[in-house]
């Protein structure tokens, strides 16, 4: 039996080591397009801004690693092009060919610049792969940029845009939509706009942009471009071999990671999952789905029975020193999915005022009708990763506002306050019902 | 209609306060029998380190502040020293009697000394009033003690060895059970004790102390005792009154904190209530579970009909910065309960290797035959607190340990690793069922 798995960084290489914990026989063979594997994607940003010093820093494992440790035959530089399911076979860019017994597709996704003319200028970048990050800061060492303009207001757009500030640039973010962070939420945007301000970037929302110009983008001026936007997940290998999408535009699966071909499975940014708030699919590609969804297919590739239940839609971004964290669907996001959100944003402290808490504030949204919890945010500099969490255990075990504000939280004041600012949003919510 | 509250700490004043917000014409009256109220009780052991610089930081209101902004009568030096119930009247020390129509008592708790011969010499002390850490503070500047003795290895003699060490002196903790922070669990107890170790205070579990000596105790030499032992609820003027007691020896409630006699409320340390995941009464006295208990008991005396479903147990201290979180049951407390426990621990990093993550011990606690999660812990110097919270919100959702692997937590490197430290315990878990 052989499983071949295309993809090396996050899902592709969770889905080859879980197999090969299932099955110490399976021959496990990984293609990967590009030169490195295993690379911690999401530390990129901190590789160009400096705090990550070395490419080899994000490399977790090598080839090497996979090959002798786990016996997992990993070929870097081996681009796929075509599937042939019937013969149960990939072919690669080379013409060389590779038989499979199970698949596991975990192509990823891009920034698509073929909406953007002037996508392929020198000074045009993406911070998607490695060599990305080491082509920018190579620029960065080298030309010596002023002003740049990040296309995109998303994570990574606004990662980009605080490393490149912290490099000493003037940075200017537009973004399409009229909301940041990829969240239809006013509050929030301007949350971000003002810690963005503060420290000297600025964010320009509603801005399409269709052209990157050699010294301008949108008419903001600028020497370097980063195009953080136009995520589109890597679908054309399956979609040629009949492999179905959904309506996202993502790789169909069951909740097995299976694709409609039997004994092909697909995992990471190139397939959707289910929203467990809203029960329908989507598409948010993360690191740590990836990593999930690789965990399940390669389990089930290797003749397990595991299942993802699906996502709530949990991220978190830091901007100069701000934690951003959302979960489930803003207000807007609810309404726009059928539900009638009602909304409760405080402020509070991250500790006591005698412990120098840190403002903190938190939305929670709910449905009127159901009462049940459908999302929430937290901002702050303090304690915001561990509060979302808690929001986000809420939303999958489908809580209600009134379940929520009965939590039984830690307390002790080099930790929290005694009314934690999650149970005060839960008391102001249950007002507003 | 007069609402009279016993107790004049969280408890109490919670109540005061949300039976105000429910009906402002309510007459209120709290009477508190030591000189302040409204202070953070558990910032003590913060102004006895130092940290926290003046007792008047830790106070948050003032009779005054009660008094004008929200209408509410607070007497301090009033100590109640009978319920005449028939009458509707509590009797004061002095002789004067108050009536009510509703009552709520928050009497609290005391270190209970009296099975201790020697406690009341001079270089004895508790840390349970703002007094006490005044008191305690003197003694520091004045006698220069160099070797102290801690009677209790719980939340708050852990904290005192800490704030004693830091102000120098030798300390070593004495502890009647075989293991600390009132849990029974060896590991916990091994970390807590080699985190003391580091910092060069000594743990001695297993040792009861029946006497203090002048200079010493269980043969321990020592010129400072903090006895922080033997807590007991506040029970007198409830039973005398005929108000019911459970078994713990803590008043009884109904989950709207009503006692047994209609019209009179419990809250906070002198009260029970239901552990969510035995489903049983239990005693533990936190400052979380005083100020939602007493929300709850003022609301419903002031004709809101307002429910406190239970605790699951949590709780967190910092001992030297490492903080020692838990939250419902650990295998053997579970095994006493009558569960099958199956448990799992793990050590993790709290953010990527390339992120300066700092190491992270998780354990979970599930039930064999459902599956469902007991309890956990979680030991580190950074995001316990948020980790806990995330177990705690899962006990309180009777989430199964199969339910937790697929929460959907928040990954970005300055925050998290992609796979969080609790996954991989419900990873490891799974695994051992």
């Amino acid at each position: 039996m052989a499983l071949v798995v295309v993809g090396g960084v996050a899902a592709g290489l969770s889905a080859a080591a879980r197999a090969r914990r299932l099955d110490p026989r399976l021959e496990i063979i990984v293609l990967e397009k590009g030169p490195a594997i295993s690379y911690g994607a999401c530390g990129l940003p901190y590789l160009l801004e400096g705090r990550v010093k070395q490419p080899e820093d994000l490399i977790v494992y090598t080839p090497e690693y996979f090959r002798k440790e786990r016996n997992i035959e990993v070929r870097t530089g081996a681009r796929v092009v075509s599937l042939a399911h019937s013969r149960r076979e990939v072919v690669l860019e080379s013409g060389a060919r590779v038989r499979y017994d199970r698949l596991v597709l975990a192509t990823g996704a891009r920034c698509d610049t073929l909406g953007i003319a002037g996508g392929f200028q020198p000074h045009v970048f993406t911070l998607h792969t490695l060599e990305d990050a080491v082509r920018l800061r190579g620029f960065l060492a080298e030309k010596h940029p002023r002003r740049a303009v990040v296309i995109g207001a998303g994570y990574i757009g606004v990662e980009a845009a605080d490393a490149l500030r912290r490099n000493g640039l003037r940075v200017t973010v537009v973004e399409r939509a009229s909301n940041a962070l990829l969240r239809d939420d006013p509050q929030l945007t301007l949350a971000v706009r003002r810690v963005l301000e503060a420290h000297g970037v600025e964010l320009r929302c509603g801005i399409r942009v269709d052209a990157i110009e050699p010294a301008q983008v949108a008419g903001v001026p600028c020497d370097l471009v980063v195009l953080a936007a136009g995520f589109k997940p890597n679908v054309e290998l399956a979609s040629d071999a009949a492999i179905e999408l959904g309506r996202s535009g993502a790789i169909r699966t069951s909740d097995r990671m299976e694709t409609n071909l039997p004994g092909v499975y697909a995992a990471g940014d190139c397939a959707e999952v289910t929203h467990l708030v809203s029960g329908s699919p989507t598409y948010i590609p993360l690191g740590t789905t990836a990593n999930k969804t690789g965990r399940v297919a390669g389990a089930n590739a290797a003749g397990g029975r595991e299942r993802f239940a699906g996502i709530v839609g949990t991220s978190i971004v830091g901007i100069f020193g701000t934690a951003f964290a959302t979960t489930g669907f803003s207000a807007e996001q609810a309404r726009a999915q059928g539900f009638s959100p009602v909304a409760a944003r405080i402020e509070a402290l991250s500790r006591p005022r005698y412990f120098q808490g840190a403002p903190t504030t938190v939305e929670l949204v709910a449905d009127r009708s159901t009462r049940r919890l459908l999302g929430g945010s937290v901002i702050g500099e303090e304690g915001a990763a561990g509060r979302i969490d808690v929001i986000a255990a809420a939303l999958q075990a489908r809580m209600t506002v009134d379940d929520f504000e009965q939590l039984d939280l830690a307390y002790s004041p080099p930790f929290a306050p005694t009314w934690d600012p999650l149970l005060i949003a839960a008391q102001q919510l249950r007002n507003a019902m």
